[in-house]
């Protein structure tokens, strides 16, 4: 069977580079982008849109009615959602089968399991991950720190929410990993390099 | 500045064994029941006695009152618990000054900040802590898995709020260690020298 490392991770705790240096230093397979490409090939959805609906917590449970109607609008997002995760975990085990792997996010310990993922989630400190947000800010995007930390909070109960719906379990209850890494103030490089060596 | 490494540990996550092992491997200081007998000496109390009241949670706030009067028993206890808690402080900081050293407990986590500790967690499903408890038990201790489950969750209790009492944070907050680490079914002897490798 393959290896696979699945990584949770807080937003603005680097996880997406740690993900990437590992797997290069593993020379494991590493899918991001490519995921959302082939869901879109799949689902015949956007990729703009697949990446908005990946990020918003399912909510199926309180749809907005209108009257005695429920919202259609609603109802077709709860779908799509749905039939994204579906294609999305079919796609993550097609992967898993594939090669040595590493997947960032998307339950995918959760979805993996039969594979006896290696399962990290990396954590750190609010003050430590609004300065690793501006450190990695794209030209023209100028949050103030209140707003950065508005922003973590909302990303993080969305992936919390999304994790919880589609698994029952809590997104950041260590049980559910075996490593738990706190990036604080620590060189993403440095860490990933660390911990290659102990996964190979 | 000496190398300190720091184990918090749920029960029956093969903490101490770890520890050891660490400490081992590192060839650093590993202190266990030394630390006990040195404050005996310190304090004029028994061992055996200092051993049960750092396994008590404190409980200062609410004292058994008898009539107006506040418990004589509870007053006494209170402030050896406290006597205890100030000269192990003294102790490990000396003890940190001395050499490299892995300390399991104690809160050391907090009480040696200044030494920047590595401060790793250990815990595990329950049902493995169970195992393990099982295969460590004295020849003629014979807890059933419900008898060991009431055991755990007591000495757990009492740990996370004996922490939290004299630091004021949370003792199963991930924030508050460097690796949190899942031992379920794992080799202790095995996941220590992995751990080794990285810290050294």
């Amino acid at each position: 069977m393959n290896k696979v490392i699945t990584i949770s991770r807080e937003f603005g705790s680097g996880g997406r580079e740690f993900a990437r240096r590992l797997a290069d230093k593993l020379n494991f397979a590493y899918y991001d982008r490519e995921i959302i490409t082939e869901i879109a090939k799949r689902t015949n959805l956007a990729e703009e849109y697949i990446q908005h609906l990946n990020e918003q917590r399912p909510s199926p449970l309180f749809p907005i009615t209108v009257g005695n109607t429920i919202s259609p609008v609603m109802d077709v997002m709860w779908e799509q959602q749905n039939q994204i995760f579906v294609e999305q975990s079919n796609l993550l085990k097609e992967l898993a089968e594939k090669s040595d792997c590493v997947i960032v996010g998307r339950a995918a310990d959760y979805v993996l399991e039969d594979f006896k993922p290696f399962r990290i989630r990396l954590y750190a400190e609010l003050g430590s991950r609004i300065e690793r947000c501006k450190a990695r800010a794209k030209d023209g995007e100028n949050l103030n720190d209140r707003q950065l930390k508005q922003k973590i909070n909302e990303v993080d109960k969305n992936r919390a929410k999304y994790y919880q719906f589609y698994t029952g379990k809590k997104w950041a209850d260590p049980i559910n990993y075996d490593l738990c890494i706190n990036t604080t103030d620590k060189d993403i490089k440095k860490l990933a390099e660390f911990f290659a060596d102990i996964i190979k």
